[in-house]
């Protein structure tokens, strides 16, 4: 039997609970990769709870109560008992993360905080670790999924900023009191912390200019679109001239930033430098579930010695033969009942058709089809007897089609 | 005066020599970092060098000869003396993946191979770390920038496949035996490595199904683009029914799919769980600087304690006046001059207007102007001073204009 990894959960809110629900669902899988079970000592909250008794019992503490204290005493009492500490806690890092963090070097613990930035997309790791040996020069991001699921809501629909608001409440994107998302100073935080690390100077939250996007009408989309622009609220860290500025404003982009087609609830951020070109990194920016998930990989990532590829615990086996959909171009024949020829053998085989046209004249016609997902040996089958017909001109050409399962 | 790291170089090709010239560039910003001032203590070739000295001298090995032979043996020998290796090897890793991360394991050293796998994109360690805690369903990539590049010019232009791999010859994309990366080898290599990390079973590149793109016609790209299709070498890591299939494989993307928007040289990396939704991804898949960046931020790696957060050593000035471009949106009375009158202003206030276009009528008529870039400062004393025009009906609205600064 292999021994436990005691984690004390702070805070039971939307995060929390859902934290604390993950955990158990995965301590198998954790067990697997680390030989450690992780185990929850305890949930405290506000109102409940002792928190020496939980520091006590816990190797790690997992901050989500939020606000500046008392979650600012608990993590530094947390560190100074030796104890590594995983937080969400955005704000409290933006006003005193440099205290926090000359703490955890001093105690030699970990201090991470992946779920305060840009929800499950690993920014922070990135930064801190990936491009450590790089001169950044700019971080663009869209660190809010509340205000950028409203510009696309307005572009997407033409309603105002307050329908497009409501709609997202109603949804579980905007909180009941929505104003540090809309005002842009919650993107204002996040930014702080991205630029503290990736500028290797102080920045505080109060150092950070602000807008939100209260102000946007649906003609500014409107017009906007007639541009080809689209509307984001874009957090900006950057270099000039020896200096630094950090900044939140609604911001048009053109088509072709890798920004602009990141739409709904989503969050990204991209990181530019000489070196490297550029790095976009994208994906679900709130939500209790993908929050849980950022806070356990941090929780996972402090049990795991660096760099360690752990040994396969099982062997899966291999598939071969999966469906797909295809893409089929056949040169026909241009004469009757060659679409029918091909249909009866399509059906033959339980191959579907999707789409299909058909173009030009004479020796030089095509019959372009698109075909529903379909076990990739029966399509082949089905190939192999298309090719036979007499009335293809040249062998059957096949790409597969990547069926769409995003939202 | 600190303490050195000495890294010992294998190989001296295009990303070797690319490492040999940024580590000593970022000396001392990695000795800021860390506390170690990192040193090359070598550059051992095929030809040249004694790899016992190199050994003997370094703590760290960055094995990039490449190939399997003595590669592997290389590998080995460092990791049982005690040393941490970094290495962008995806064949070595494909075929003896298994058995180096045993030997590592056993002597407890670090392994790291982010620069294996889609360049600077860092999928590696968010595999290997943020996710670890994540249940994976599916890995799609983009991970062979040379066909990406082919792709996207036979898109852009129509040409043919033999006219956009003599292009990306010509750009320095595509190497002069091209066969690996268009065949689809080259991607089966690093799909091999990605699905052993995402799914915690043992992979071969032989158990990799691939196809590659040297059978696309012109006209395969024209048809799609009429069913509104891009195209794209993809590799997919996916359970299926208990099993997990890996395969590369051109295919059609829905313009909507997270990867239909990179283009050109890039790699992209999607993963899929139902915790998370999905992470996206993407950067310059190649090149030299971009991989030995790839390289370095490894070897940093192993150099900083985990989850450290260094003390920041400057404390750079924050700047509050930038630059930017705006969307000005005037509602303004329906009369001559009042066109005139806001350009005046703008012009005293040196701010250039790049795009104007007037609508509607009477008391409903619109002056949307997008301006060049221009201080915020000298932007916001013309605004307050067009407001005060006669002519407008509602204070002027502006927006910022993020530039195309990419592409």
């Amino acid at each position: 039997m292999s021994s436990e990894f005691r984690v004390g959960l702070l805070g039971h809110g939307t995060v929390g609970s859902a934290f604390a629900g993950l955990l158990p669902r995965h301590a198998d899988r954790i067990e697997r990769l680390t030989g450690l079970r992780p185990v929850l000592t305890g949930v405290m909250t506000r109102s409940n709870g002792s928190f020496d008794e939980l520091l006590e019992d816990s190797q790690l503490i997992v901050e989500l109560i939020g606000g500046l204290e008392p979650a600012r005493e608990y993590v530094l009492r947390a560190m100074r008992s030796g104890r590594h500490v995983v937080t969400a806690n955005k704000q409290l890092l933006s006003r005193f993360g440099e205290e926090l963090w000359e703490v955890a070097r001093v105690e030699g613990v970990q201090l991470r905080f992946e779920a305060a930035v840009a929800g499950v997309v690993p920014v922070i790791r990135v930064l801190q670790e990936s491009l450590a040996g790089t001169s950044i020069e700019r971080v663009h991001g869209i660190v809010n999924g509340t205000t950028n699921f409203i510009l696309s809501e307005m572009a997407r629909t033409g309603m105002t900023f307050a329908d497009a608001l409501a709609e997202a409440q109603r949804l579980g994107y905007a909180e009941a009191d929505p104003s540090e998302d809309v005002d842009g100073s919650d993107a204002a935080a996040k930014m702080a912390i991205l630029a503290r690390l990736a500028f290797d100077t102080p920045v505080h939250i109060d150092e950070v200019r602000y807008e939100g996007i209260e102000q946007i009408q649906p003609d500014d989309l409107e017009y906007a679109r007639e541009l080809g622009l689209g509307l984001k609220l874009i957090g900006t860290a950057e270099l000039i001239d020896g200096g630094l500025s950090v900044r939140v404003y609604p911001a048009f982009l053109y088509p072709r930033h890798p920004l602009a087609s990141v739409n709904g609830p989503f969050n990204a951020v991209t990181v530019e430098s000489a070196e490297i070109t550029e790095i976009t990194m994208s994906g679900p920016g709130a939500g209790g579930s993908q929050t849980a998930s950022a806070v356990l990989g941090d929780v996972i990532s402090a049990m795991i010695p660096p760099a360690s590829t752990p040994e396969t615990s099982q062997r899966l086996p291999i598939v071969q033969d999966v469906e797909s959909a295809f893409y089929l171009h056949l040169e026909v024949a241009d004469e009757p009942g060659v679409l029918a020829a091909v249909a009866a053998v399509l059906a033959r085989h339980e191959v579907s058709v999707k789409s299909v046209f058909q173009k030009g004249l004479s020796d030089q016609a095509r019959l372009v089809m698109v075909l529903h997902p379909v076990l990739e040996s029966r399509f082949s089958a089905a190939r192999a007897e298309i090719a036979e017909l007499d009335t293809m001109r040249a062998p059957p050409r096949a790409i597969r089609v990547l069926e769409e399962e995003f939202g």
